[in-house]
């Protein structure tokens, strides 16, 4: 099946690949999209009108050309300077250094914070070659030196590497700013006792807080 | 945040829509594919290294552009007569009619059937205006005029569509060719009684087979 469309008789005909099947391959750079969704999507794509298709492609090679790391803060931007950065509204002394951009929308949706933030575009993991410098640490470290912050706040993961992350970013910034924060860590909002790890229910007790 | 990386000061900021989310509602014509999927896509492509995503939106217009429908046989092909209509070592005068190119995949992953398809690309449905010329059908009776075959499939759905469309096909080729046969039906392997809807069971029972 995978070698459906090939035409049996050009040369090698076993070895090559026909379009469709480059196409389905391709589709699978998706994150949880394995051959049988990329299969699914690249026949949607041809069997109804092409039009949203060549679209989507268009506006696929023009994002990946112009969008851009902010060259501040490091959320994906059309700007050098990205709308957060640039909005004099926003909390100018407080920073909020985040993983992803997907981490910096969350808690931009919470409408909680109103400073700016730092995107890190990942985690420590020595085992994967991502030190401070992947990073891009010391431009944050260059930021603070610049600007008069206040408050970080390292609202990284609460796992191993995020855990790393936010230490070593601690340790390259103490002497930098007044308060350095982390997210409260507890039960989440309507978790049931019974199926909370230990952990967190551990954590939970230790920071427990007394009724007004 | 629909409007985030929009740049605060360009006039119409708010009805202007930013690259990234124009990239984001583009990937949603995927099937199954919502707001939030469409998200992490565009992210996952733009955080990690861009080559695979630039390769992605080249072969996506090549597909869009070169694959076309067989002539003969209405799958999509690159070619303009398909893989399988071509191979003189397929059964020629067997055709198995089916709705969709992905329902020629499953039958041909049977292994069961070695003859050719004809590909309907839809199921008759007058409410949409998908008609018989929208089916192509003509292009079905051409090909029964001139070659002899034997036996044409009606390996349509089990729907009312797919009933209503096989009913359509079979009035008009019914002079053309000896035998039309369609699937059987009856229970699913490793279909349990108990769940089984009223109509497939009734069919199974209509149907049942003496042991030889």
């Amino acid at each position: 099946m995978s070698n459906y469309l090939t035409h049996p008789s050009t040369p090698h005909a076993l070895k090559q690949q026909s379009l469709l099947d480059a196409f389905i391959e391709a589709l699978q750079c998706f994150p949880g999209v394995g051959p049988k969704s990329a299969q699914r999507m690249a026949l949607h794509l041809l069997q109804q009108d092409r039009k949203e298709g060549f679209c989507l492609a268009t506006i696929m090679q023009r994002a990946l050309t112009e969008i851009k790391k902010c060259t501040r803060c490091r959320a994906l931007s059309e700007q050098t300077v990205c709308h957060l950065c640039q909005d004099t509204r926003r909390e100018q002394q407080r920073i909020c250094v985040v993983h992803t951009h997907y981490d910096m929308l969350a808690v931009e949706s919470t409408g909680q914070f109103l400073g700016r933030y730092f995107v890190l575009h990942g985690a420590l993991s020595p085992i994967d070659g991502i030190d401070g410098e992947a990073l891009a640490v010391d431009l944050l470290v260059d930021w603070l030196q610049k600007d008069t912050i206040e408050e970080v706040i390292l609202a990284t993961n609460a796992s191993a590497e995020g855990e790393m992350t936010s230490y070593y970013i601690q340790q390259q910034i103490h002497t930098l700013v007044s308060t350095i924060s982390k997210l409260a860590q507890g039960i989440p909002t309507a978790g049931t006792l019974e199926y909370l790890d230990m952990n967190t229910l551990s954590l939970a007790l230790q920071e427990r807080k007394s009724f007004a």
